[in-house]
């Protein structure tokens, strides 16, 4: 299995807290050894960083953690390897262009029979059954939506319901952001928390780290994070309930069903 | 204007020693402050690191510097904007793919009237000239070839044909790869040096750094480096001429019509 980490927050934010506990459990307190990568947004732009090595090895990794990237959407993943060979191009998250933005994507799970979903224009690069499913959603969705669709709330509903028929072809657990909505789609573990004044203090789980967010934070910061198990240990997180999703924006959270 | 680098490879090679006089360019010995980006192919895959802060003063960059990724095929730009803001998604790189690859595009110029060229199914996502012009490309040969064509020499012709289009909008420098070609269209300034065996000293002309290659390399390495302008001070740069074009195919040229 792999760890998928997402943030959306409604200021640039940096990470590197989270990200710390994170990629200890690339090749350290975890088996997820194969692989890293991260995706920061900045306005319409993003920009990655990857590394087919052990995150806690990687010096890429240490410079993440030391130099803040600040951002309001952030999907991170590091893998251990199922489907497709160990490489740059199997690395998530994979990130591609609809309706002139950039869509990111991470996927934890495994599927079986993805072969014969049709791509369309979005041509797989690498093996993984996550890209192939990837490209396959955003075909869905420009077929569905030809153009920019005004409504992306009932975008995003659509993408559940995509999600879901992923679900039926084994595990499929998923981020995915336009850079100003992150969606959350869980099949069996997926926790949230959303941190906003009054901020306390967080002891990681994976390391022997504390952070005072009251030093990092301003009053009105709302600050969600996604992760495939919760990262800090004095802390409530929410488990996603399976086969549902949680949609953020900036920050809040703006939809999710059955709740 | 703005400064490309590019480089073709028979063996993963570090271009750390051209990246380090090319980033001096970035707000130091150049006007570049705009942003910067560089691009490494391995396999399939390929990662990119861009700062829309000078390149100069990027700590990004000192990372690349300092962390020699080698690779067979690498694009990199530092930025002077012209048209479109300073910004991560007008940072230079562009990659996109098509056929199942990944391809890498850079360029150095400033065209006109290029809104109306229709980008098909790649929309930008940025207000750059150069991206608009980059999606027009990968759409003219999508739906020229709409599966994965066999030749590619004969592809990079017609590549360079619909260069000569965007040339006749104003100033189109290019560097353009899948991972496996490199290739360089010259409206004005690019010039090209291929180094190989026996391998002398080589001294950077915008810093005070000498490299040994024959410390670096091995008999049977092939390196061809692209630049703007040359980067060193004691070798012969060759000049492609305007409307004209080189094809690298892992450091050899391949094609050059007219040579």
């Amino acid at each position: 299995m792999c760890e998928l980490l997402g943030m959306s927050a409604n200021v640039p934010t940096d990470i590197c807290f989270s990200f710390t506990g994170l990629i200890q459990r690339g090749g350290n307190t975890g088996p997820h050894a194969d692989g890293w990568g991260i995706t920061f947004y900045e306005g319409k732009g993003c920009r990655a960083f990857k590394d087919p090595n052990p995150s806690s090895e990687s010096k890429i990794a240490q410079m993440v953690v030391n130099y803040p990237i600040k951002s309001c959407s952030v999907i991170s993943h590091i893998r251990q390897a199922n489907r497709g060979g160990v490489s740059l191009e199997n690395t998530h998250p994979f990130t591609r262009e609809l309706w002139g933005s950039n869509w990111t994507f991470a996927h934890n799970g495994q599927l079986e029979n993805f072969e014969a979903l049709d791509t369309g224009n979005y041509t797989p690069v690498g093996e993984t059954d996550s890209e192939h499913a990837f490209c396959w959603l955003l075909s869905q969705l420009k077929t569905r939506y030809p153009s920019p669709p005004e409504d992306m709330s009932e975008v995003f509903h659509g993408i559940a319901s995509l999600a879901g028929q992923l679900k039926e072809l084994g595990v499929y657990n998923m981020l995915l952001t336009d850079g100003a909505y992150v969606m959350a789609y869980c099949s069996n573990n997926l926790y949230w928390i959303t941190r906003r004044a009054p901020f306390g203090e967080a002891q990681l789980l994976d390391e022997d780290v504390v952070i005072d967010f009251k030093q990092e934070t301003t009053p009105n910061d709302v600050v969600t994070v996604i992760a495939t198990q919760p990262l800090t240990c004095n802390e409530t997180w929410q488990k996603i309930e399976s086969g549902s999703y949680c949609l953020f924006h900036y920050g809040e959270l703006v939809s999710s069903p059955g709740r």
